[in-house]
């Protein structure tokens, strides 16, 4: 592949548009430093009220309410050739340079770099945020409490890693709030090469978390094929260039890069394989107008307990996303519920629902409402 | 720090530089479609050409010499708040969303993830490339020899991690050509805390490689500290609320997350502490205007030989960044040299001392003209 010839009528068309293009970056640049400015404005706004109030609280510039309509509008407007995730994505982060010029968000999250949970913060604060890794959730809690950081980043939902049971029992000994969600969507496929006879796969390759993953797929329609767990899903991938008699389970990436066939798609076991994170912060945070809220309530463990303790979400007609039990830390209470549901805490239902939850409660704690992941 | 409370003369104030930022957010929203729209015009323009000329060549889309052009504008058209840098950095990913339409770039790079060499690929191609990683440069080079990837992105200098050789070597074996160049600045400085006793420094923490590289100045200012290598330049930072007596040597990030002074800044031996990364392809790149060109030269060792070979580059008025020896593979000659010199191969000058260059030695193999790193 070398340097293309093109023709001169070619080469006139091409520099149109090259022309086109350069006007348009033109405007593209000022009218991001017009933002810029305008956020710098906003923020002398919120410093001026502040001492005018006599307080030396230190100013919040981020709002994940308002973030998160700003995303929701660019992919409204948003008519392509770009999808809305690129677009969100370019929003994201014009924000997130135009924030980092009052002050960094720092951001703490469960390392090591490279994981999943970096990728999760990045997507969210955008490349000029500085995030730091840290090697176990409580020392994420941690540094949000001692204030060393404005949030932390943490799993939440991850059905292999193990790891969403620590997050919650953080919880229950902490007062941070949760300011915001995060969703990686991980779908796994079953990947052949051109030279596969896929009447005769007898051999598996992935990593032994997303063979785990897709265990029961495979159970059903490959039960006497060998899984041979390797390295990474790239190189189960790439082992398939040489063998006519195996697949590799990998996502969309690894197919794009080693030009593979998808034989089967999103064969993970659950549906909606998407690994879930949760900002955490002490800012409480506005309505976005499209919100979650999570709670935890101690319940003693009666028969029907938790039946119960659902029903005002039910009359009320809120939408439960997620129940999680968990046994209670102390010995007072025998379980305690993790409850997230949609809606936000100023919300009129919203405020009824906890009211009537909370009277059958041994206890209710709001660990925040926050805006739904955008994407 | 809970929801901050403003008097109505400031929500009237926020609200109006809110929408007001909505506006701007419509129109550039508005202009990156049209950007894309162009750049889809551009590709099409391309194939059709590549098709009237019977070719059956995949369209080469991604020209990073135009690209380095565009960053450069982007760059001197700002004239802030944002920083140049921040500029470049939002146009880079504005472009990888646009080229990704087309085709989403494939880059390998020298693995595994979390390392530099993945924050130099994404940098260069921006984050809607898929970059994957693999575990030696040799085998970066094969993915991108077989096509598996468009580009390849591997460390040439960093003095520490000492895989400069490698990768040289490589080129040794290998028709690739050099397509870029990214740079990553790495300033070390030497970091204290509100507690420590700047007089009665006695033990300084650090990652060991980061150690290494204030070894120097650490033998000359502080012969006699004791020399703690601890996991990362983060937990360096990290231990200093604690000890009086201690400092750390890290990054601005680290200072800037854990609050802490910079008491001597760049204090690594070699000043200009960047790690450089090459991009390799199979394309040859046109002249941006600001060029770079790497050239490998076979001689035998001679008394004055390298004097003699470099005499055309001072001749021509040639500027060269860097020279590198190395033991020849074969036995045939002795040495081959690596010549980094500023310039493009197509200008005037760079061919006649060229010419002259290859008329002195064994051999000589041009292993690219490339943008130079913008940023």
């Amino acid at each position: 592949m070398s340097e293309q010839e093109n023709t001169p009528a070619n080469e006139a068309q091409l520099s149109q548009l090259r022309n086109e293009i350069d006007r348009i970056d033109n405007e593209i640049c000022q009218l991001i430093s017009e933002r810029a400015r305008c956020a710098q404005s906003v923020a002398d706004v919120k410093k001026a009220a502040l001492e005018a109030a006599g307080s030396t609280d230190p100013v919040v510039y981020y709002r994940p309410e308002r973030e998160a309509n700003v995303l929701r509008k660019a992919m409204s407007m948003n008519n392509g050739p770009l999808d809305d995730e690129e677009m969100a994505r370019l929003f994201r982060e014009i924000m997130s340079a135009c924030l980092a010029l009052e002050e960094p968000t720092k951001v703490a999250y469960l390392g090591p770099e490279g994981t999943f949970t970096q990728q999760a913060a990045l997507k969210h604060f955008g490349h000029s945020a500085v995030a730091m890794p840290f090697s176990a959730i409580d020392e994420v809690f941690r540094e949000v409490e001692a204030g060393a950081v404005n949030y932390g980043v943490v799993p939440v939902e991850n059905s292999t890693e193990g790891v969403v049971n620590h997050t919650l029992d953080n919880f229950m000994g902490s007062n941070l709030q949760i300011c915001g969600e995060v969703e990686l969507r991980i779908h796994q496929h079953l990947l052949v090469s051109d030279v596969t006879k896929t009447d005769s796969i007898t051999r598996i390759y992935s990593h032994s978390q997303s063979l785990a993953q897709c265990r029961k797929w495979l159970d059903a329609h490959y039960p006497n094929a060998e899984r041979v767990a390797v390295s990474s899903n790239a190189d189960a991938a790439k082992r398939l260039k040489g063998e006519w008699n195996a697949a590799a389970i990998a996502g969309q990436m690894a197919a794009d890069l080693y030009d593979l066939k998808v034989h089967a798609e999103k064969i993970e076991d659950q549906p909606d394989n998407s690994t879930r994170f949760l900002i955490i912060g002490t800012q409480k945070v506005l309505a976005s107008g499209k919100d979650k809220t999570s709670v935890v309530v101690a319940m003693r463990n009666e028969p029907g307990a938790l039946h119960d303790l659902l029903q005002p979400f039910h009359v009320y007609g809120i939408d439960l996303t997620r129940v999680e039990t968990r046994p209670a830390a102390s010995g007072t209470w025998n379980y305690v519920f993790f409850i997230d549901f949609s809606g936000h805490i100023e919300d009129a239902i919203v405020k009824k629902a906890l009211d009537e939850v909370g009277a059958k409660a041994a206890d209710l704690r709001v660990l925040g409402s926050y805006p739904e992941a955008v994407l």
